[in-house]
Order: structure tokens, then sequence, then C-alpha cells
């Protein structure tokens, strides 16, 4: 072990160095696509020791990936193979700083994880709105870090949305306390949302200042079944106008994204007939007079781009929403998959589909694409399954062709190739080639002002 | 005139070139308390003519100062008194370049007025909510400039919030074509939040593409008197708990504030009783079987912390937000006043009222605050009014030592010294002296690596 390491186990102490036999969990992305080795993997206890292991870092010239969490899809928070960089997990920076009801804000640090903060604000009886499926392992950090999604974007915005302030150790180990609590502040550039969304290649957020909400006292689903996608964005549309803000959800679903959740225990039909695409709503609302069921079946009833429609009970909501998120795992019963995170304005999702049904079947004919996603966010996930009676093997040597099908099909849509899951190593270099070349170069022009040695997450973004 | 301005007047022919006697709108600021000169005033007709202005500028080493809408507080579009700057309008670039109802988005360029934006959104059966009382005079490149806030940010958000993307000229007179109609994209550093908000000195605006949202279909108003302040805060969640999402203003008013008002033409008692405090309320809703004043009149019953409430006819209603809007006006009849427009956390908002009232009192006895503002938001307008028996020039000699018990009181109640009318000229010392000193150091990097040569609104800001 080198002196710098010695130094820095020693700064750490027991409790913040983790021994080679126990930085596997570190180490290893979580679907096992991304492995690294480290040459330390260090856990401060708070931001201080934090800065300081940036400052001891900074003087021995040794890099960092940060790490909250871990559950990202893109290798973000995974080390490069060289074993020369140091992993700097935040898990240990799990307090609740603060939490003040009235201003409807909590300060959670980045180790706190998203269901922790739940919990937090409905203990005072508030609502903390980012949800994910990994919500109890999901880090507040790396939702930061991300600039995460998940299924109340629509209503509520993404993390950049929920975050007031944050807290940042810079690339010089400086502390940036920008933990303020404020819906209205003009003092100055944003760096708020600069770091936020930036994958610790900027700096590095240990703590943030989080919106609280109202309490939803009703929440009611429903599913709807449409005959075709052409009017989906003006049923989304309409959808608002009947119910208005109370639409918190609005998730789409092929046939056959459908099918292969159908193929997992748990699941069940959706509605008496089948149908091409369906439509998965939530509405929430304050307590009220007009039981909002009934007011939401008489807006779908009055909807004629619907086929069929059913409101759910409690216990059929909950059916239907594990369908949902069941279906990335079912599409492994569909054999061999690639898949694509991208956004298109919602008014282009229609002719969107249409045109990567057709380019995807003459590229490698029997392709089944498997479409999902978030229609109020424009946001969907392209996931391409193998035909059937290819091998699995043939199907993936198409990875790039197919990418390049599905990223030049948005991109011609202005759309973005990475709408929810960020860039992190997978995306690097599509983002050099769909990237507007001159956004590219202030991003660079920034990384160099903010980080100029390259220290922080270097191989990530940019 | 120089080699440089001549080649400027060819470059931008006669409709885009104003002569001196037609410059003095340009120089002037609307309330005159800034007033500056120019080398020029330019006026290109769109976003390839503004980049060749800067272009130009740049090569003959002229600094810019960009304007659109000219109705600023903080001086922020004004020219110094030095005769050497250019002063680059946006006015000429008023088009709509699209509006798309599906996706919910308008495109918008930066000489486009607010009213223009919210009347286009209109006819198409949608609502633009950003709204201030000059928005027919406001400009969408100065409100996204100085990320502008106004009556509907609780609900809506300010400026930065109805952005999806935006189209910059930057200081070397490349165009960044950042005019994404994204809700979801996570494909690198966020460049627009930098942009926005950064008053003219990292890049100009000149095109937004903006959110649009479902037209409210009822919206009633509604007055309530307060005993006292204290419990204000957990007032607005009991009010958010009863109404949900429906509300969308909440504003606080001192009874001297409605006092002032009262003083002019049109306005009138907003209750029967005289109560130290009020909140005006605005709800709206989507077409509903209950009508929204009965649940608002049902919600507001059930508060005892209010003394007196009254849900508004269309008429009164009108006249309760013309009472809220004559504030300013009102107050120049209690004579000279200093202002402030500052943010605290909404919990704080009654223990920091309090200690102004003190510290004020202390220092100048007799002086009057006069206090209103965005209760959601945090953000209160602390204006100074004279004491009665006191000369007018005598109180405005006490600026520096009020603006200072203002500004230190908001800093320890952890807010901002400039909520939402930015810095400019007017609070450049004051960002200096109150604003995180790791924060500046970032905000000077930023301003270094995007404007190397401090050509972009020099004086303003930093």
């Amino acid at each position: 072990m080198s002196q710098a390491l010695r130094e820095l186990r020693e700064l750490l102490g027991p409790e913040g160095w983790v021994e080679p036999a126990d930085q596997e969990p570190y180490l290893k992305e979580w679907r096992g696509r991304y492995r690294g080795r480290a040459a330390a993997v260090v856990r401060p206890v708070d931001t201080a020791m934090t800065a300081a292991v940036v400052r001891h870092c900074r003087a021995s010239d040794l890099a960092i990936v940060p790490q909250s969490g871990n559950t990202g899809l893109c290798g973000g928070a995974a080390p490069d193979g060289s074993g020369s960089q140091v992993l700097l997990s935040l898990d240990r920076l799990n307090k609740i700083r603060e939490i003040d009801p009235d201003n409807q804000t909590i300060t959670a640090e980045a180790g706190c994880t998203l269901a922790a903060v739940q919990r937090a604000a409905a203990a005072v009886g508030r609502y903390f709105p980012l949800d994910l499926a990994a919500a109890d392992r999901t880090m507040i950090g790396g939702a930061l870090a991300t600039n995460a999604g998940g299924v109340n974007v629509l209503h509520y915005g993404n993390a950049r949305a929920l975050a007031l302030g944050i807290e940042v150790v810079l690339a010089d180990g400086r502390i940036w306390n920008g933990l303020r609590g404020l819906r209205k502040d003009n003092s100055g550039y944003d760096l708020r949302n600069l770091f936020i969304g930036s994958e610790g290649t900027l700096g590095i957020i240990t703590a943030g200042v989080l919106r609280l909400f109202t309490q939803p006292a009703q929440t009611v689903s429903a599913v709807c079944g449409l005959p075709r996608l052409e009017r989906a964005p003006s049923l989304l549309a309409a959808l608002q106008e009947g119910v208005g803000e109370r639409l918190v959800g609005c998730e789409l679903m092929s046939r056959f994204s459908v099918e292969t959740a159908l193929s997992l225990p748990g699941c069940e039909e959706p509605l008496a007939h089948s149908h091409p695409w369906y439509l998965l709503i939530r509405v929430t609302d304050v307590a009220d007079a007009t039981p909002l069921g009934e007011r939401l079946a008489r807006v779908l009833q009055r909807l004629d781009m619907i086929a069929e429609a059913r409101v759910a009970s409690h216990t059929q909501a909950a059916a239907l929403w594990r369908l949902r998120k069941a279906i990335p795992a079912g599409q492994a019963s569909a054999g061999a998959s690639i898949k694509h995170d991208i956004s298109v304005p919602i008014s282009r999702i229609p002719a969107f589909v249409t045109a990567v049904h057709d380019a995807v079947e003459r590229a490698v004919p029997g392709t089944r694409p498997c479409i999902f996603g978030h229609l109020g966010d424009g946001n969907l996930h392209v996931n391409l399954s193998q035909p059937p009676a290819m091998a699995a093997e043939a199907f993936t040597a198409e990875t790039t062709r197919l990418n390049r099908i599905v990223h030049d099909l948005t991109a011609a849509c202005a759309g973005s190739i990475a709408a929810e899951h960020g860039i992190g190593q997978l995306k690097r270099a599509a983002l050099r080639e769909y990237g507007d070349p001159v956004g590219l170069d202030l991003m660079r022009r920034i990384k160099t002002a903010l980080d100029p040695d390259g220290l922080l997450n270097p191989g990530k973004v940019l």
C-alpha cells in the first residue's frame, strides 16, 4: 500500500475504511454490468471528512468515484478497471438533519434512502414524492447527482424540481454551503442545478434541502385500453382538462410489454379485452365531498378515444401497478433485449413509435419492440426483444445497429437519448455523437473551471 | 463615430440602428433610477443577427448590455455612464415560433411580451401562468434572464420552472441551441438553468420553449383577516391540506400596507373589521360539480386562526387584487420609502417580521414597515415608510443603515437578500457582502469560463 493510501486509511479510521474482502458490493453495479477495481473504498462519516478525503486525494493525485446508493443503470458510480481510483461511498452520511413542516422542507444527507426520507416526511404529516422501484436502496445523493425521475414526475417534477438547496464538496476540497430552504432566490447564478445531474463530475453532493408536500388523502388508479396510439397525446391533455392537477401518473404500456409482465406470477390481465395500448392513470386529491373515483369515472366516460376503462378498487390498483413494475423483469422471459431510455416531445410520441416499429422490423425482422414508460413526461423505455426464432447472441450482436436506429429517430424528433437514467459510462460515446457541439464545449469549459485536474469521476459523462 | 461603430451600423441596417434622438427609452430604466449612456443602441431582427452583433463587438472590444423589456428593478438592463457600451435590445425578436398544444409548449422569442405569450396560449386552449403587474411590457428574454417570479409562483413556479429549453447567443458569438421541449432530459450538465437568472452576464437568451398548462375553468378568491402573524405558516399548510393543489396564490398584507393602498381611488376595505394582517387567497380548478367557492368557504370556516374571512364574488375578487397591486403605488402617499425584496423560509416569517419591526423602531423611531408579499414563496417586500414627522431627506439618509438591518436579519434567517428582482447593479455590493464566498468564487470561475473577456453586461451581478 502506498504512503498516500496509508494516510488515507489513517484519516478515515477503521469504520471509514473498507477492507478488500468487503469491497465487492461497492465495486459491482447491482445488475452486474459494470465491475471495476479500486485503490481504496472509503466511507467518510460526515461532510467535513468527505472534504478531507477530497483534499487528500487531490494532494496525492488520486481520482475519486463518488457513490451514493449504487442503483444507477449507466455505470456512473462504478470505478474503472485500473485499480487506481478511490471509491468514495456516501452511505454513512445518512442523517436527517432537519425537518421543517411549516416550510415544507426536509434536510437530508446524501446517504439517506428515498424510503427513509418518505418515512420521515410522513411522520410529520408531509409527503415526499420522489419515488422509484428501488426507493429503499436509492439514496438522496445519487438521486440528486443523476436528477432522478420516477413515477411522480408528471405532477411533482424530477429530483431537480424537488431540491431547494444542496451542500457540495468541491474538487479542491472546499465545501459549498448551498443548503437554502427558499422557494425564491435570485442572488446570483444557479449553482445548485449545475451540480444536480452532473453525476459527480463537478462536485460531491453531501446533503440537500428537499421540498415536501401535503399528504394526498385520496388516491385512485384506473386503466384504459386504447385502440391506437395516435390520439394518446391529446388524451393526456383531455385527462388534465378533466381532472386538472389531480393527475399525478400517466403510464403508457404496449400490449407486448403487458404480455411480458403477464408471464410473471401475481400479474393478471388489466382489462376484459386485449388492446394494442394501455394507459395506467393515477389521480390524487385532498379529502373531498366528491369521491375521486366517481369523478375519474365520469371523466373517462366522456373520452371517446378510450375503448375500455376501469377505475380500480384499492386491491385492483395494487395489481395494476404491480403489472407495470413487472415489465422490466417480465421482459427477461422474452429472451435477449436491447434497451433505450429516451424522451421526445409528447406530441411526437405516436409518429416516433411508428417509425421505431418500422425501422427495427426492416433492420432485424421479427424484433419485438417492448415499449412502455411515462406518457406525461414524454419518456419512453424503448426496449427491443429478440425475434423468437433468433439466437440471443445473434440479436445482441445487432446492439450497435439497433442503438443507432433508436437514437437517430430520437434525435430526428428533437428528443433526448438520455431521459432519466443519465449518461454515466454507458452513453458517453452517444452523447459525444448526438450532443450539440456548442453545448458539449460549454460543458467541457465548466468541467475545467470547476475540476481543472479532472479528479472527480473521470470517464463519466464527458 | 468610430470605424467599429460604422461597421456595426452597416451590419444592422436602418431598422436595427437606433439614432441618438430615439435612444432615450432604452437608456433610462422605467422608474428613472438608472440612466446610462451608450456608444450605440442596436435592435437585431433575429438570432443570427444578434450573434453577428456579438461577434463584431467582441472583435472591436465593445462591451454589450442586453435588454429585453427594460422592466427590471435593479438596473440590470441599463448601460453605465461611460458611453462606451453597446445596448443590444431584443425587442424585434418578437415571433412566436411554434405552439404545440399536445406537448403543452410554446416557443417564443426573447422580445415577445408575457401578455403576447398568454394570448397565444389561450388561443389554443392552453394557459401560460407567468404573470406580473407589467405583463404587457415584460418580455420573455428579460423574464428568463432574471428568473422572474410573479403572482403564480406558489403553484406554477418561477420562470426557471416554466422554461424547458432556451436558445442563447454566447459571448463569442456562437449560438447554443438548447430549444428542447422535453420534460425529462439527463443528457449532460444543466446549461439552461445556468443562463436563466444570470442577467445577461453569461449569454444572451434569444428564445425559449415554455411550458403551457390546462386553462383553469374556475377561479375563486378570498380574503382572511388574521389577528396575528405567528400562525400564518401553519395556516398556509392547513389551506393546502384543505384545497390541495388548487391553491395558486397566497399573498400576505400588513394592515399598514393595506392602508397605504386605501388612499388610492378604487380601493376599499377588504373586510368589515380591521385586522393586523390579511391573506389574499386564489384557488383554481377544472370544471367541477362542486363549486369551488363553496369548497373554499367550508375550508376557511374550519380554520380557527382566521378572525374573519370572505369568499369574493367575481367583482369583489377584482377589487381585492386591485387593492393588493395598489400597495406599491399607495406607499408613495406615506412619504419616502426604503424597499427590500427578500425571502426567508416560510416557517421563519413571523419571527423575522417581529425582528424587523423591533430593529427599525430602535434605529429610526417611528419608521412604518410596509410589509407585503408572497406568503407561499417566503418572499416578502419589506418596504419601510418614513416616520410621519420626519423629513423625507433625513429618512433616505438612513438607507444604508436600514438596508443593513433588513439584510442582516434576512441572513440570520438563512434567507436571500435578492428574492425575485435579482442583483443587477443595485445589489451587487450586497451580494459580495452577504453571498457565500465559496459560491461567489464558483460564480466568478463560471463567468471566466463562459465570458473570458468580460464582454457581456459588465458591472452587473458580479
